[in-house]
């Protein structure tokens, strides 16, 4: 079989980010490194889903804004999110005068779109691309599971969707901080149907395109500061470095998990964070952070998507998942 | 502002296509060219939404079998399509071991895969891409406007959604099909709000790609032999026509769309076919076998999107729509 990885010749930078989250994600990791920490999950809309799509163009302008340049010097920005025919993304995109390329990766959105846009900008197509996702509780949770009104148990295998958006400017240069390869992934489905229980199903895509990508390049995982898988929360990344213990490659001790750290306290959120919104508002917050201080330098950032919707669980169907990986290093 | 067209030096080919379409649209002018023409638009699956999964995945192995290639030959397929979540997409993607980029576009999705697809294979990433896309009368019937079961009334100004799929493999070399250069959309809302009414919302999206690409290659618009739009249909054509007409472009002598071609007779589809699979079904079959016998030699195909949802629409969103267009050239 072919490789998966393409490594940039050009190593593209993430220039700058701009990040948004609610206040219970404010409360936790990333309350002290967004642009802005929401007293108020509605942002001042009356729907969540018109919140969310707020919460995603703010992400997408404050990034330009960080990056001391404006919208006209954007060549195209590549979003997609968790709501039904990516409304969060489409109707952000009608703000900006930019082309806009729709994606689809369920939670592996952020680095889907990273890779595309490095990609783009490593190819010489284009000058500089935003790459952008988000996503909100309450739309979440309305639009898979139960109207919010219901009040429903959460069982304890279930993550709590993150209400937050971030945005990257990918350039050709600016910064040090820089995306050097990309792993495509495949849809993996080990056969759970527990819509209840994402991190399981999403743990072996995570597991595949770790070690595609690390055969792939020829890199131990030692190799990386930090293995950050997205959103598969603490039962999830359990499964997954079990997983990976059992193919003989052991990330335990450099591996860490978005949903697993973005929430300070776990009551309700159990298992921890997931969403759309989960790996972006964290890596382009927190972990960038971190990659500009040059605290950390070299980062695998693999964020997994769990494929389904209501309808392929209610005609009996389990869950095909994906992830995709970019890698962020610090070049010197 | 900068241009948004890729002119691809390396000029992608498009080695082989593979199509499938239901009884309606096999009784017009695609019946006689594609590769499986269904006799029962159920395929042999209990739903309309398996059907149209088991469609996708068929145009996907078909297009791989007619490149006289096998499956381990493929470095990615790239597809989308209208059910949430894309899960027509993302389960067929279950079928096979190559990695699945996952995208949205709505009907725009055929063109906008093929544009990634050529991107990567100019950018020398990867060798074979299969871009794909497909949709189903019934399922998108269901999940956008009413039950089946209800039997509304259609107003005339709708169109009827194009149950088929199309697939095509684009790679570096291999027959005289080439994808030289790609143009991507920025959304464009006018305000409208009809849901029926498709055609008048995408042609303006439809307006600015086509001016775009002219603008930014240069060309007349009677460079090509046919610029092809997605699914305006009879009405959405009309309105594009004299959209670009006031532009001072005039597109008339040579513009076709496969949402006003694809039906023979327009008696409930009114304004003609619709829907992801009715701009991939017309140019993998019809039309690239007219580029194939070269009968037609330069088409700019545009196919637009409108990117609503039932949720936008209930919220009293307008509908915002894209058209994404890729210059697919015989090279002599």
């Amino acid at each position: 079989m072919s490789a998966h990885t393409v490594l940039f010749r050009q190593k593209p930078r993430i220039i700058s980010t701009g990040t948004v989250a609610g206040p219970k994600e404010c409360a936790g990791v990333v309350g002290k490194y967004v642009d802005k920490a929401l007293s108020d999950d509605m942002f001042g809309e009356s729907t969540y889903e018109k919140a969310e799509c707020k919460m995603l163009a703010y992400a997408i302008g404050k990034a330009i804004e960080n990056a001391d340049i404006s919208e006209k010097d954007i060549d195209m920005m590549i979003s997609g999110d968790l709501l039904n025919q990516i409304i969060s993304a489409s109707f952000a995109a009608r703000d900006f005068d930019f082309p806009f390329l729709g994606v689809y990766g369920a939670c592996s959105t952020m680095a889907e779109s990273l890779a595309l846009a490095a990609a783009f900008i490593d190819a010489g197509y284009f000058n500089r691309i935003v790459a952008a996702t988000g996503s909100h509780f309450s739309s979440a949770e309305r639009q898979y599971r139960y109207p919010l009104e219901l009040g429903n148990t959460r069982p304890p295998q279930s993550q709590w969707t993150v209400t937050g958006a971030g945005g990257a400017v990918v350039a050709k240069s600016g910064g040090g901080v820089a995306i050097t390869a990309a792993t495509f992934g495949k849809v993996v489905d080990f056969g759970i149907s527990d819509v209840n229980n994402m991190g399981a199903a999403m743990a072996p895509a995570a597991c595949n395109t770790i070690l595609t990508h690390l055969k792939d390049t020829g890199r131990a995982p030692d190799y990386y500061d930090l293995i950050v898988t997205g959103d598969l929360g603490a039962l999830g990344s359990r499964i997954v470095k079990d997983l990976t213990w059992e193919k003989g490659v052991d990330i335990q001790p450099n591996h860490v998990d978005c949903g697993e750290i973005v929430y300070n306290v776990i009551e309700d959120e159990f298992q921890g964070g997931s969403g759309a919104g989960c790996s972006a508002v964290v890596f382009n917050s927190y972990l960038m952070d971190k990659l500009r201080r040059r605290e950390i330098n070299r980062v695998l950032f693999a964020a997994t998507g769990a494929l389904l919707s209501t309808v392929s669980s209610g005609q009996g169907e389990s869950i095909p998942c994906i992830c995709h990986a970019v890698s962020v290093e610090n070049v010197f």
